[in-house]
């Protein structure tokens, strides 16, 4: 696919600033760009690069000054960039058909323009929408619903009763609808409290590989709008999580817990079971939170502390052999103290 | 289904005050529970809600005073709920039979009353007792053996030569018996210790999607009776878990790690390699655990400390801040008393 | 399967000390094993149990003394053992062909002796090599390649386009090649980063169950030769791993982050994104890494100090609550000491 750069600035909205006949091919970082493709630079910093990069064009924010490159100005140079990427890379793979290597129940409902891959299986009952994509070994329990333009890749495993909207992505492993892990003991054994709940993951949400996601035990887990959630998370039972927040890597959450909307939970972060984080919070890596987060904050630690008190109680914890001897120190500067002034007393 | 009320006393081992003959037909939680469902009250704080829910009957314990509302009295109300919980959604499905895209070695020895669902792969030499369901993607590999009535959810993948026991339930993504982790160097390079051992999980025992418990090196990992182990939990090569703990989210057990009974490990939890851990231990979230445990206490911490004494040093780590300004406030002071009795000592 | 014990000390590059014609046909822990058996003395303080075994023969280093027992003295007695074990637990499985029950495209390139299972699938264009396994639920994307003699557990998904090596083992429920977590904020709208580049995954690699290692955004995710990767690992997009590192389980390597040669990551230990860290590091179990770390050295906690001071700030702080009293008691005693200066001051 070739691009004239007068329409790369209409897809995104921007001013070109020299040449705009030349053609664009490709993208690619600014070191790495060869003529014909399309770079950018994101912070001035970087803005000496302009003379030496072999770009064809360069995206830059609206205050650069023109260069002898061809510039496409823009508000926000990144976003310009990926939106450039999606422009270049967007797939157009024709929908595949449904492979008769796939089993699909009679009673299920199935929207146009499918690819279902061997090996998958599609349950009773269940809907599915136009345009999914199903990969090989992917499960669909029965009474479950896809959303069109969704995309679940090789063995997902969604348990019956689970509700998936539009435009989702579901990386290979995803296990949504599972058991919530709820036991009560009677004596010493563990009996198991039905989980009879169920999971609604509502539009573009994409979801990383091998993530988990349980079903609640009464009502449901709900994932939200534009929720973005990383590799290798653990979302219990009953969790509902807010609009366009975004869990990163190996992040755990137990039972019941509420999350705001845009909220940044960073990597192997714990937060324990009825909790609720409020919009807007950032939470560093490998916190442990386990009481109620306030909205519009940022958390770090294990327990959590608001964000400056946690950093400035860490740099105090690395320096705790030091201040340990400055006290050990002090303590005997003090004892003498104590001896002078006894003897002085005797003295009189 | 429908039951009365005096019915469900039989079934919980309870006692009615009040109308018996009424009939339910469902199980809520107290404020969403409509007419013709039981709800119930746990904890004495709530006993005001008897008079505002809808539900058609109450469970409580055994000193609540008769109501206006029939009451169903017990000694553990919230273990009675979820037994009626459990009555009211038991799955009465038929067993379905072996679909013809399973795949099944001739030489499997096969129960009766299976549900084996296409995709499934049962190796060579299995042993697959009554009642047993393996959903799509269920892989058994050759010499294993699976207990009546176990459910492996999709895509469960079982290595060779492990033995499974009855009413086992395995969440779809589990991984039992992959080889443990264990190299030893030659030179710079890793050459791989044979993992030549196995993998017994015996009855009861409940594990959680994406859970990865590891063959051991020579002889076996165990996991005892009543086990239930939650989602995205690591257990290495050789570790033996007593009966009935309870093993939560994305905990991690290293190599030849004994674990006693009834032993509760909190979400995120590292337990470091040959450690013994001793019955009725709890372990707090995220904690770190190098060392053996005694019995009967809780911990908590990275590295862990006995649970008050890691509460204590929380405490103070908050604090850190504050304590080092005190602490250069005092040198200042206690310089100055320094100078002073310098001083006086000179005035003489 | 039987050898003379003359047989092991040429295949391990030994001495026989005593009878080396005697017959081993096993091998066992030295309390295990049987007449017959072959076990091994890595550590001297063991060497008194050489008189107890009943194993016909015994490996040990090159400066123990002769023994009633036939010895086999070498370099390094634990790898040797382990080249024993594995010469006796070699597989020597024919390859099975290909299952009729795989699909396989028309345009993949197949190498021979193959062993492909039901219910695996090959994409377009792949290349698999000679003696490659693949299990059954093994999916690989189009335009993807497995070198010679890799085998690929059940229900492993590798995504278009990813690079394997040759010997790689790959257990079940890996993930290799999906979408990095890179997402551009449009306002409060997450806009997804293409995630176009691969994964490079070099010879002699293994991979532990559910592990996931995402593809590039643009370039290549690398994980060079020798690499040993532990159970449930996150290794996000564009990371590199250096040749014969060490990955326990449940680490996570954020975007971005070059890992030296001969590193040890310990379980759960975290890196944030765009971090170096040099050959030869070691990091202690649990601990974050949020800046570069110089190579040849230990480091631990989180954050990360060198080695020895983690510990020492470690062992202060669990003397926290007694530092604190310290402090309060030695406030209290300068008080005392300021007031009984201020009295004879005002004395005079």
């Amino acid at each position: 696919m070739k691009k004239r750069l007068k329409e790369l600035a209409e897809w995104v909205n921007g001013e070109v600033v020299g040449e705009g006949e030349v053609e664009i091919s490709g993208v690619a970082a600014i070191e790495e760009a060869k003529v014909g493709e399309i770079t950018f630079i994101a912070n001035k910093k970087y803005l000496p690069k302009l003379s030496e990069t072999k770009a064809s064009a360069v995206i830059v924010s609206k205050e650069v000054a023109p260069s002898n490159k061809p510039l496409l100005r823009v508000a926000n140079p990144y976003l310009a960039f990926v939106k450039i990427l999606t422009l270049f890379f967007q797939k157009t793979d024709q929908p595949k058909g449904i492979d008769p290597n796939a089993w699909i129940s009679p009673t299920a409902q199935l929207g146009r323009e499918l690819t279902i891959y061997p090996y998958a299986y599609i349950g009773d009952r269940c809907r599915i929408g136009d345009h999914v994509i199903l990969h090989p070994g992917v499960y669909v329990g029965e009474d479950s619903s896809i959303g069109e333009e969704s995309i679940l890749y090789p063995n997902v495993s969604i348990y019956s009763g689970t509700m998936i909207g539009k435009r989702a992505i579901l990386h290979s492993g995803v296990v949504v609808g599972a058991d919530g892990f709820g036991y009560v003991k009677d004596g010493m054994k563990n009996v198991k409290i039905p989980q009879v709940g169920g999971v609604i993951i509502e539009d573009d949400v994409e979801i990383g590989a091998n993530t988990t996601i349980d079903r609640a035990t009464l009502g449901k887990t709900i994932i939200r709008r534009g929720v973005k959630i990383d590799n290798l998370v653990q979302i219990a039972h009953n969790v509902v999580i807010g609009e366009d927040s975004i869990i990163v890597a190996q992040v755990g959450i137990a039972g019941s817990t509420k999350i705001g909307k845009n909220v940044t939970l960073a990597g192997q972060v714990g937060v324990a079971d009825h909790i609720e984080i409020g919009d807007n919070v950032m939470v560093g890596a490998q916190s442990g939170v386990g009481q109620d987060l306030p909205a519009n904050q940022g958390y770090n630690g294990s327990p959590v502390l608001p964000y400056r008190e946690s950093l400035r109680a860490i740099t105090v914890f690395q320096k705790l052999p030091d201040m340990k001897k400055t006290l050990i120190e002090m303590e005997k500067r003090l004892k003498k103290i104590e001896e002078t002034l006894s003897a002085k007393g005797k003295e009189k």
